[in-house]
């Protein structure tokens, strides 16, 4: 998921996020700020009063109230709970802005999306404090959400006036009790089919200290409420891409655009530079022959390091060939088995600050042959 | 309005808009491709349907059908024509990735709603061929919109989650056969507070030649169904600053931010720039300090050239002060007699080509004290 804050983090609050100067800072563990809570007592607060929609027959959550009437907002958005309160679905119809070459929404389009139905998901099940969409207790912990990792695939692009409808799940990774993953699917609500499929990996940490906070139990029973009890999996996949390590390109850089420099318009109101935009970075520096006769199936993404507005940052792109080496032997076996070999071409990308080389972004592209030029 | 391509245009087909090579073409007319038709009778294929919404009372174009049945993003969308059917509006909800700096939504989302309740007004009113939203005759006769100048003004940026209703209708430019506006007001739902309010000016050209072509009877009769029959103006006050004239401010640069180069995710499928990326680039020249200071009241652009992938802008800015000489007076004259010019600051701007110094566009802007930074 493209989130800068975290899909549970108002887009607009910039201390949220993966902004971690150091990001070994996650792995340094601090709970001075940790108090116990009643668990029970505090699952009992978040549960939440579940209605039927008389139009659709699904379950919704009852919608915020303000001065005892749901917002407009929530009356008007396409979105709710389903029937068993333990993912989100909405609907949207792609905007005549949102398509780009092709006539079809853009991989950026599909992330922002992703975005906001994970936002209003939690917004619906739990609340917003401060633009934080969180927890009671995450509120009073001072946690907040940060992604790690955020891996989309896309199967066919919606194109403008589509209706598209995302089911937006969460739960706890594992036996982890430091991390989150939430996932997607994405349907075309006429064909039901479905279209594209995202996973990312989150952790807590406690906004000022920035360090990463395990998840106690209060948080975790707060959580489960709404989360499937057993693991369901947008990629159940045995071995998925989404699951794949990415080298560092350093010595094998086959393609490159240095001096990327953030727009006022990339910032968020910390001026630091928002999630979409590692995107389109990483397409500056793919082949523009490859841009023009395939299209994005696939993109992951690791999270390493924010950037600010006077960074300036090179943007390198390798082709599978290229670091054809025992490092990712074990993703090239992936794509043989599953996808088309012939037809998709694979990308390994580093984003990383001219000045010192240190790491924003890691990531990975796959892309299919164009069905039409 | 920061449409490309107009707004009446599929921003995903790139030969729209203002892609005047050389701006002089539109002066030249040429009518080779008009031929004669029947007003009164593409009038009638033209005119719509109209239903009253059980809902909202307000009349409503019956949605286009595909077999048979209105499209799905057609029975979703928060749009209809107004009572009388000279207008239309559509609901918004602010989304998450829409906002900025101050948790509001940024000028480019505003621009980006515009520009959809346009085409969604239009295709409703008309017909999407080959995703241009044109009559019938305008197909006939391969002509396309092209946008010559567009202003907003904000006067309440909404937040994350508000909802906001976009009017949006038309008309012909005066007694001008060669051109017509868009207008728009923006409100807030919830307070009926007119939040914003915009206009554009546009011509009619060729597709292919590339020229302006004068809107004949057949056309002007298929626009007039849905036209206010007398004049109405979003800006209806004598001397508004929609009119000004903008000066070139090359001789008095006061501040620039020079080799700004195009991004892929800044290009439509001609490999043109979008019109947002305009805005964009005209904030990359403006001072930080007002940035963080103030807020972004009014713009307006006039488009002079288009820009492709290749080509590197030079965004170039000076307050008004710098520009204060005869050739801007009358300017200055508006802003006294009507804005707060104690708490308003004022620039114009000019984005060129690095090259040769070709304008791509001439800009002013106004921007006011933020309440809170």
């Amino acid at each position: 998921m493209l989130l800068k804050r975290g899909p549970f983090k108002s887009p607009s609050y910039a201390a949220f996020g993966y902004s971690l100067q150091n990001p070994r800072l996650i792995r340094r563990q601090n709970y001075n700020n940790i108090v116990s809570c009643d668990f029970s007592s505090q699952a009992r607060k978040a549960k939440l009063y579940l209605v039927k929609s008389e139009a659709t027959g699904e379950a919704r959550c009852k919608p915020k109230r303000v001065n005892g009437e749901p917002s407009l907002a929530d009356r008007l958005r396409l979105g709710s709970l389903t029937e068993d309160g333990l993912s989100y679905k909405e609907k949207f119809i792609v905007r005549c802005y949102e398509v780009g070459v092709n006539k079809t929404a853009t991989v950026q389009t599909v992330a922002n999306l992703l975005q906001e139905a994970c936002c209003n998901h939690f917004a619906l099940a739990f609340q917003i404090y401060d633009g934080f969409p969180i927890t009671h207790t995450m509120r009073k912990l001072n946690l907040i959400w940060v992604i790690a990792r955020m891996h989309i695939e896309i199967y066919k692009y919606p194109t403008w006036k589509d209706v598209v409808e995302i089911e937006s799940w969460y739960q706890s990774e594992g036996r982890s009790n430091t991390r989150y993953r939430g996932d997607w699917i994405l349907k075309n609500c006429v064909t039901d089919e479905v279209i594209g499929r995202g996973t990312s990996k989150w952790v807590m940490i406690n906004q000022e200290t920035r360090r990463l906070q395990k998840v106690n139990d209060d948080v975790r029973g707060e959580l489960a409420i709404h989360s499937p009890k057993t693991p369901r999996l947008a990629f159940p996949e045995e071995n998925n891409a989404s699951l794949k390590k990415m080298p560092k390109i350093n010595e094998r850089i086959q393609y490159s655009k240095l001096g990327l420099v953030p727009r006022q318009t990339d910032l968020d109101m910390n001026q630091h530079v928002n999630n979409v935009t590692y995107i389109g970075w990483i397409l500056e520096s793919m082949p523009s022959e490859i841009i023009r006769s395939h299209e994005l199936q696939t993109i992951t993404l690791d999270f390493r390091r924010e950037c600010q507005r006077n960074d300036i940052v090179d943007s390198l792109t390798s082709s599978h060939e290229m670091m054809m080496d025992d490092t990712v032997l074990e993703h090239h076996q992936y794509i043989t088995n599953n996808g088309s070999p012939n037809e998709c071409l694979e990308f390994v990308h580093l984003l990383r600050l001219s000045s010192n080389g240190y790491e924003i972004n890691r990531g990975s592209t796959v892309w299919r042959k164009k069905l039409h030029n």
